[in-house]
């Protein structure tokens, strides 16, 4: 028994509680077949009873036995089967939402007399009642987590099922509080730190795969590599989100010598730039709740502070909606397309382009230009780009810096993005203005290479574009 | 430089975040004069700039702006005399409820159809803008402290501003998720614990004062004594309640005897009994967000998990209004004092009645019947005890075992219980029964010994009354 | 720079350090060139220096000059080939050994007089001068880890240069009273371990060859299984010496089942045997220095405390010189051999023997039979077994309780031991009597089952023995 | 039972354990008195069995029996009275010597060949017999600090008898091996340490007296005050030497300011210059290993790496053989002591002389002559100062800066150096050079200050002395 050791431990499963559990859960099954649905039949199963469970534990007073009820809960919840939970998902979409009597009460008595007290009532009888049980459930040993692993299950039903949207948004509401930035613990993760947090960093890398340990280790023990994580209380052996870096001596424009076994490595104290090449989000449960501005921002102060001689902060990122974009211009015949441009453009689909040296120079300057193009006029209806990674650092007051050739030749690198990967560049000086101009404005900021190129395509007269382009270099 | 070392940690002072913070700064305040409130005269002074950086917290997009606001804001706060504080604290209670036009337009949507859509967009426009205000205060590094304090200003300028009301349910509102127990973890304070933490208990230790370190050391060292605390990630240092025990052979009946210097420690696997004689709340902005009866619980159940010896979990308490009932029942000459009661009675009257043998033999049959009627007549509105450390752990589920006679001879323990101390009984298969009679039912679950002085009671004519009391020996 | 972060620890690695060092490798160069070796020529390369530099660091006063010195010679050792560390080991064994005019002007004093100042003096002076050297050179950071490599290069060149094994002594001597029990701390290794340390589990595991992460994590992570290591402060990340445990309802009698990833796991504290099926040596430097013993026997108190339902604590071992033995035997036509034993054993020349049930079936009798007589007749010249492992954990006071065939049918099982795995079982009661029998009259304890199988032998007349064995069960 | 929760550690003490004991000490005690000692009466007492349990212990072979028997030999002269301690130190210095028998033997072979391998042979047999005993007492849990509590009485019976010097020989002998500078831990110590290792803090402060626990904050929270202890693995909550930094803009010449709870805080980043005004020893029982050097030379390397604007590292320290030195030499009325000089120096037998600024201002230029003198002048046998601190300072490479008046005025500090504190500086690029120049030529390294004033004495006639002096500024 491992949690022998902790003793006085938090949550450590003692056979007291055990025992408490015991006598609870029997009695609570008892009480709820009796009490709240004696008439339903054993065969409708567990997911009633959860709901039972779930009514109990929000009419109880007792804050001790809530948690002996909240955890029979969550161990009953993820004990069954994928359909019972979606079932019990839905009763809390459809039964446990606010209480329509206590709104039409409320309701009264603001239409007498709208005070703060009025006010405040309306808005307690406007509250689902699955937040208050949400919060009792979290009373629970191990609670956060299986709140966190409920509401996977419940992004993932939500397409077929989108009576969930409320119970969703009630989930990502909560989870903001209680993972708000102030809880959590920027760590840095290397080749000390626990197999069972290095097992996840392997999981849920998503931008490069890690292949295996050995990968792993190459990422994280040579002198000229960090990764961070941040981490919550609760979820203790869970980065929520990591980066990986390398400090480097320039900005680099491409994946496979960083990740090479062999590269020569950089003492670090003489690095001036370190490069974020990765960075992965591994929760699903928390999706739509951000940190991952956070964490770059605290990675790059903590970086500059230990190591002053650092200058540049920049990502090496992967452009994921490029070739489906391009596909579809090519396709549409877009205007920007000419002849010269179409020609070259070809060469993608033959096999094995980039391995002959012929057709990536042609294709190297047809493809970069075609990629500023795609930042700056794909965009979503909000008039920001549709490629997810240019909103998520350009939203964080990055700019972007530079668009490299064949950066990535994996196979995923060439489908997703023609082999290209682009820098962003966090400059600390303009992150705010950055940051203010492209949510006010939607205006991107770009650097020199950047700019030269649009203005060298603005020059010709059939490629003019309106978008404003910050001159953020 | 203190923090030098940990130099990754999230929230250190770096100097680029000093950077960052001077200039923005220097811009928010600025932009605040300029935007917000141009026409405010400098001799308003601080508080009109807090509610202006409010409003722009509020109205931001930016993140990490957010976070150096927010810092600059507690910063603010923090350096503010106190009757600008107050003048802040006004201004968000009176200021940043909701907004009234939102909840009239939602109003109109509700009535139009009063789907769960239309439910939420009620809910949300009749939230007070500053709960989401204190959302983002939290993100600045020691938010969470910072609003613990502003919290604690708030109760103190309650009396004197009930205006600040929903202010101050808006602060309990949020810190019951934040400190909500699933949140919190329970640590062993001894002797080798961290002396930051130490002072903190010398100085919040509320029922019998820690005199000095020396004292300290006594409650901590000795084999056969235990104290736990609650704590909270973000409030490291700070314990948020802690307990004192003892580890005897018996129910203890006087707090002397454990606190002597020179007591023989009791071999701990020997013990069969943990007297919980002091349990302490240290955060007075955390008042009525409770988590005692969690603390005490999870005492018991590592207390016994590690000594498995233990049979018997009891504390040993105050009766801290006793003395001020019994001198109005004396004074209204209420019917269950006959002329022998109120003979022995006046002896309380003389000084130093505690040293007379003769004079505590009278006292002690009638003053711990006294007591016993105290428990059960003296009640609220609501039909529980006045007594505030009765609810607690009567409302915990222990029961009522024992008072004890001159068990605090200390002048406070004389002044506000004549001496008397009790001992409250966790016994681990009656809390939830206990706990559930005392919230449904008010029934005061008790022990023998004060079973038989009631029936004793009751059965001389005069003295009967009414209370349901719970054969809970 | 990792080691930044931690700032104020001992050997962290600093610029002034750095500078310190340039400076005094400059002198410390300049210094022994000019003073102690002026006329070697520059071609006589460094072991020289290195020689050089022995000898100024023991005439130095200086201790934290001699601090420097200390870790210069040890990077510079750590740098050289093979050849030039051994010419520099010969050097330490030949040029730094006792000065043989101390111990003759010591000899003088101590004929005058031998009183214990002469015993002391003479004492002194037949101190091998390399052990000061030693003690001196343990002052760098790093120090104790630089030795015990240079013991592994001492190791490794004994064979051909058996003039190092006073040099090799001095090393055991000086090592025994630095990785004294005393010194050592018993760690649990699990897979929330450092995956720095856990790389060193997979590289050192000596008996049954973990081919990947997930072989190690199969078998720390579930809950019926548990390592334990030694550690030595100074040699942080490396585990001196790890066991691997299995928790089960009875004694294991194959390797196979416990190391499959689809076992079932069995409730800790339901478990009633603690199998120690794997322990491995890692610091070839520390041969000779003995702490598997400790090891053992911490671990099953440990274990026992934790977990007091454990009743058995046994081993499941190989049995390494047994194939080797009894191929001699087979060879040499050993008079126990009949006719039947030797046709049984001829089944094993055959391939893939263990796979067939008709020959297992024969072969079972006669092999074990055969196992039980090398345990009891294959002795060395000091009259204890030749199997090491057999002489571990029999002196450790384990008795031999069970030989169970085909326990082991990896192809080293096979190859070494004919697929025999043993059990060795440590009874709390009988360990010190077992021991002291072993060491003072070479007795083997032996179980029921290995008794009965010899008295059985014993009755065939051809097959008698002398050895007498021990009751031990 | 406190130590229950770490379960796992290394030296709990187990059930396992303690029955192991009970049975091994019933054996053990009965064996001794059977074997050794049956016919030593009862009343002999305690101190017998502990020479017969040691030769016990020398005598096993069982490492895990001797484990056991160590601990009950330590805990039984733990319990002894003083007197039967020092009955058992005596026999350790005359009955473990070495064994004469064996010295004559290996005498014997060396004559014959004195190869290496009889000069091992000698050396062995002239080890003292208690240096293995000492090793073996060390296997037991708390070992070492059991033998350094039994070094210390050794040392506090010396003077009473002088027949244990051998054994105290011995004990500096293992404690300078296993207390090498290479097994010792630096650590910060500050207001978040461990109450216990504060109060040794409080206790062993030797220097300037702490008064209670407010005083030590004032020396330990400040952000300008430092505190840093070496540590050994097996004494984990006792520091073994520790010093007190205080960071400040200039050289400190008083060391009232330093402890004034009212100091104006000095940001560290700012601070230039780290000031060292004290340094305790807290184990009397490794007196003579040293390691204050060490310590004071690698708090100046953190310190320089934290803070890199540090530019001067200074102690100030007392004198403490100033005022009895120079008692002497008025008494005796040496050469230099002309009359102004005595007239002056008569000032001091005056009460309250140093709050009278008159009599200071005479006596200022005088004492201060006075006490260039005593560091120039007072010397040992050896040719090195009669004044310990500074032979310690000195003899680590720092040089004598400036002698301050009036630095002390505590009752100590008037009464042992009347009033005067000096500046050490620790000069990096100088410390090896003074060091060796001090060692070598015993000369002592001076700062301007000091040479002035003794050029300026020099230059009177009658006060020239010819000492050599190092410029070292």
């Amino acid at each position: 028994m491992k949690s022998f050791g902790t003793g006085i431990a938090t949550g450590s499963m003692s056979a007291i509680v055990a025992e408490m559990m015991q006598n609870l859960a029997a009695r609570s099954r008892a009480m709820l077949r009796r009490g709240h649905d004696g008439n339903r039949r054993r065969a409708d199963g567990a997911e009633f009873d959860l709901v039972s469970a779930g009514e109990s534990l929000l009419s109880r007073r007792g804050e001790a036995s809530g948690v002996v009820l909240a955890r029979l809960m969550l161990d009953a919840y993820a004990r069954q089967a994928p359909a019972d939970k979606r079932g019990f998902l839905l009763a809390l979409a459809d039964g446990f939402g606010a209480n329509r009597e206590l709104i039409e009460e409320a309701l009264g008595t603001y239409r007498d007399n709208p005070n703060p007290a009025a006010i405040k009532a309306l808005h307690h009888a406007t509250e689902p009642r699955r937040q208050e049980l949400m919060r009792r459930l979290n009373l629970a040993p191990g609670g956060t987590a299986a709140l966190v692993r409920m509401r996977e299950d419940t992004l993932g039903a939500l397409t077929a099922c989108p009576e969930l949207k409320p119970l969703d948004d009630d989930f990502v509401h909560l989870f903001s509080s209680w993972f708000n930035r102030g809880f959590l613990q920027l760590k840095p993760i290397d080749w000390t730190t626990s197999a069972s947090i290095l097992e996840k960093i392997i999981r849920y890398e998503a931008v490069h795969a890690i292949t295996d340990w050995q990968d792993l280790r190459n990422r994280l023990e040579p002198a000229d590599r960090r990764c961070f994580g941040f981490f919550h209380p609760q979820l203790a052996d869970e980065p929520l989100i990591f980066v990986e870096v390398a400090l480097t001596r320039g900005m680099s424009e491409a994946i496979a010598p960083l990740l090479d076994y062999d590269h020569e490595v950089v003492a670090p104290e003489t690095a001036t730039t370190a490069v974020f090449y990765s960075i992965s989000n591994t929760q699903k449960g928390l999706a739509g709740v951000s940190f991952g501005n956070f964490l770059i921002k605290q990675v790059v102060e903590d970086l500059k502070l230990a190591l002053p001689n650092l200058e540049t902060f920049v990502t090496l990122s992967p452009v994921p909606g490029f070739a489906h974009w391009l596909a579809r211009e090519r396709k549409e015949e877009s205007s920007w397309i000419d002849d010269a441009t179409r020609a070259a453009l070809a060469l993608l689909d033959e096999p094995d382009w980039h391995k002959d040296a012929e057709k990536t120079e042609m294709l190297r300057p047809v493809l970069v230009a075609a990629a500023a193009r795609y930042y700056i006029l794909a965009k979503r209806g909000d008039g920001r780009p549709i490629d997810p990674v240019a909103r998520f650092h350009l939203g964080n007051g990055a700019r972007l810096e530079r668009i490299n050739f064949l950066g990535d030749i994996s196979a995923k690198g060439l489908s997703q993005s023609h082999g290209l990967l682009v820098n962003y560049l966090y400059a600390l000086d303009d992150i705010e203005k950055n940051h203010e101009l492209f949510f006010e404005h939607a205006e991107i900021a770009t650097g020199a290479q950047i700019r030269k190129m649009l203005r060298d395509e603005a020059a010709a007269p059939s490629r003019a574009n309106g978008t404003t382009l910050v001159n953020a270099g």
